[in-house]
């Protein structure tokens, strides 16, 4: 079957330490449901000569390129480095929604933000306040949606008509396993009608 | 003098103690530079009869119309509860760039990104590995674009025609000191011409 649509893959793959491997194998993926993925922005661009900085510029500006030729996203949100979602994937969700292109997010955690801010950022230590507001030691308002992170994601994902995938993986696979991302895809192929 | 543009107020500040004083407090300074505050998205909102999940959705939505009327963003991207700035912001600083809308950042640390991963997050423990990329012991690489978070934040901005200020806080105001903000109100009251 020859592709239809292009996917903007987001996601903090770039950071692991098999990440060009991890970044190949999503786009094999995609391809075999019949999508163009997104390629490496940094394969097209040369560091020589420039500064650290501006070569952030240039890699930013090819994945913003990227996103407005894409069709749809789909987005990694399993949490990195914390208690949420990498943040330069938070960046490209919005990103995407604000261009009204669907995007179908996927986390390796059935656990969701709140209890994840209450029982693994703030140790189970909170108090309502004279409001009843939910509160972490630090005076944090620890909010409970019974959402997968910060209620725009959930919010904006499922307005544009995506979705927003949660999976239990054991934690040394989170950042690695694809069943979810494979998940996606298919929703994806639902979504734009099968070939 | 009267207001000429909207500004979308991005930030964590929904979370704090004295959230609500902070955001009046963030608004009243947006309208001393001539620029029409947006304004809190739940106080239009009745969670009465609904899920906590669909009034969640219902905020994201709110915040979503208020970015697409406003004509820029000044944005609080202080790091929030770890390394990065709030996921939130995040995602709405990638909408309102997506739009095309200036969008003014600032944060009150100037410990660049690269910092705070190296010393907050790692404590100094990282090496580089045989292709010369340092990662941190979990194996994931520590980027350094001397940017102030992940590098679609910079780069975004900076294209735009936005800009990003630091500024040194004390750590008990880094969440409520409100000089960077006014800077960037002054910034965004020279991008769109004095009144």
């Amino acid at each position: 079957m020859s592709p239809t649509h292009k996917v903007y893959i987001a996601g903090p793959e770039v950071f692991l330490p098999n990440g060009f491997a991890q970044m190949q194998r999503k786009g094999e993926l995609a391809l075999a449901q019949g999508f163009f993925p997104s390629t490496m922005a940094e394969n097209d661009l040369d560091p020589t000569g420039v500064s650290a900085f501006q070569f952030g510029c240039q890699i930013s500006a090819a994945n913003e390129k990227m996103m407005r030729d894409a069709d749809f996203c789909i987005a990694n949100l399993t949490p990195f480095r914390g208690i949420s979602a990498d943040i330069g994937t938070g960046y490209e969700v919005g990103f995407m929604i604000a261009l009204g292109k669907p995007v179908f997010g996927y986390t390796n955690t059935s656990k969701l933000y709140y209890e994840r801010l209450l029982e693994d950022y703030y140790r189970g230590k909170a108090e309502k306040d004279a409001e009843g507001v939910l509160r972490g030691a630090d005076g944090l308002m620890i909010e409970d949606h019974g959402m997968v992170d910060n209620l725009m994601f959930d919010g904006g994902i499922s307005a544009i008509g995506g979705r927003l995938v949660r999976r239990d993986v054991p934690s040394e696979a989170m950042l690695t396993d694809l069943g979810a991302y494979d998940e996606c895809l298919g929703l994806a192929r639902d979504f734009f009608g099968k070939m």
